[in-house]
């Protein structure tokens, strides 16, 4: 089965976003067939912002790593690291050299303003040219970080666009409402996905024709939380609250 | 306020070990003066065994991005990486530069053997004598990993050696025994550092004379394990354990 086939709309894909080796290694040893990275983790482990230009290189590293073990990886390539079409097209080649079977490329800037339609496009089609076995996931966010969404044809404009630049899958974070959901997973002649929201089901999700899943940045700040938690537990004399994996176990992970 | 003071008898310094910038940004955020590294947890981050050669570049990128926190930071360099004492005082004079304050050497070997002690006491020694204003926190490992400890002396024959070569506190990871560490804090002229043991208290530590405990890999398999269970929810249809900061309150951690 190749990673396309794993986007089933109403059986989708649940796709892990990680940002280091250890957690991969051991959701892939949990089962796991595909792993994502999450931007917003790699840029915070690195300590810079959310998809800065610095983290290019950090991506490539966790890829590199990912790749040694045996899972589909798709990275999370933020806008390309580039507003040249050809370097984020030479960035794709030089993931796809490793074994990466996808990137998302998105449209948001960090000002949280939209990348031009036409130029995003051209970013889509220098990708979709240069490697086009890569599952280009284009991801769209007229619907991400707003108080005020606007109507769900709004994202399908682009992603419409986005499909006809060789988009294998689109893309929606933010996208909520379920009837939304549903219109744009019908609209679409591609697989849609969408980010998991807590308090909903992955078959929720299946429900409305979702083909993939992602926890986006929600592992990272999960990890984030109860690592201070178990340093500040102990300065409060509180118990530890997670019964964690052994020193040993977690070698075991390092050398499979 | 130095960082040598911070490690008072009795009213020990718990030192935090982070392997990535974000939670080493919330833990200052939340007033802890001083951070340590896991070597674990940098090497199972980047996919190599701990304390390989290959990460002595990752410890010193997260050195470098843990220094413009502004706490004092201390790191692990394992074996320093090196068996050439030139080479691990190199390492730790670029440490120091980057505005380290401390570093933990330890005298185990993959093969769970232990470093020839004139040998390790010349590793320290060069540390000590290349740059004589860090913190040269010198760790033995006659009780780690171990079914079998023998007795703390076989600990404390180490420590007085790594302290006549310059060391300025002794790490006995493993020393449980609540009369051992007593034995061991009495029996130093320098501060001696525990690991934290769930199921015992800061304070139990404290009553024992230590002046340093560390949290050894314990955040990172908390994350590893949390962030695992993040994911294995949501493929499960169980509800999220943990409530994790926002997506905006992590990039705050980032730009401030």
């Amino acid at each position: 089965m190749d990673f396309a086939a794993l986007h089933r709309p109403g059986h989708p894909l649940l796709l892990p976003n990680v940002w280091e080796f250890g957690l991969a290694a051991h959701l892939v040893a949990r089962g796991l067939p595909a792993l994502g990275t999450t931007s917003l983790g790699v840029s915070a482990a690195a300590g810079h912002p959310d998809g800065a230009p610095e983290t290019r290189r950090h991506t490539v590293a966790l890829a590199a790593s990912l790749c040694t073990l045996g899972a589909f990886v798709s990275v999370d390539i933020a806008d390309g690291f580039s507003e040249d079409p050809a370097e984020v097209a030479a960035l794709a080649e030089e993931l796809s050299a490793l074994g990466v079977v996808g990137v998302n490329l998105e449209d948001g800037r960090p000002d949280g303003s939209l990348t031009d339609l036409e130029h995003q496009s051209a970013k889509i089609r220098a990708v979709t040219t240069r490697v086009p076995t890569l599952f280009v996931n284009a991801r769209t966010d007229t619907h991400w970080l707003t108080d005020n969404p606007p109507p769900v044809d709004a994202a399908l404009t682009r992603a419409r666009a986005y499909v006809e630049a060789g988009a294998s899958g689109i893309f929606i974070p933010g996208l909520k409402a379920p009837s939304d959901i549903e219109t744009a997973s019908t609209a679409l002649d591609v697989p849609l996905n969408v980010l998991f929201q807590p308090g909903r089901t992955l078959s929720d999700l299946a429900s409305l024709g979702v083909g993939r899943v992602s926890l986006g940045s929600l592992p990272y700040r999960v990890a984030l939380a109860t690592a201070a938690d178990s340093v500040l537990a102990v300065a409060e004399g509180r118990d530890q609250s997670v019964v964690p994996p052994s020193y040993s176990q977690v070698v075991a992970l390092l050398s499979s």
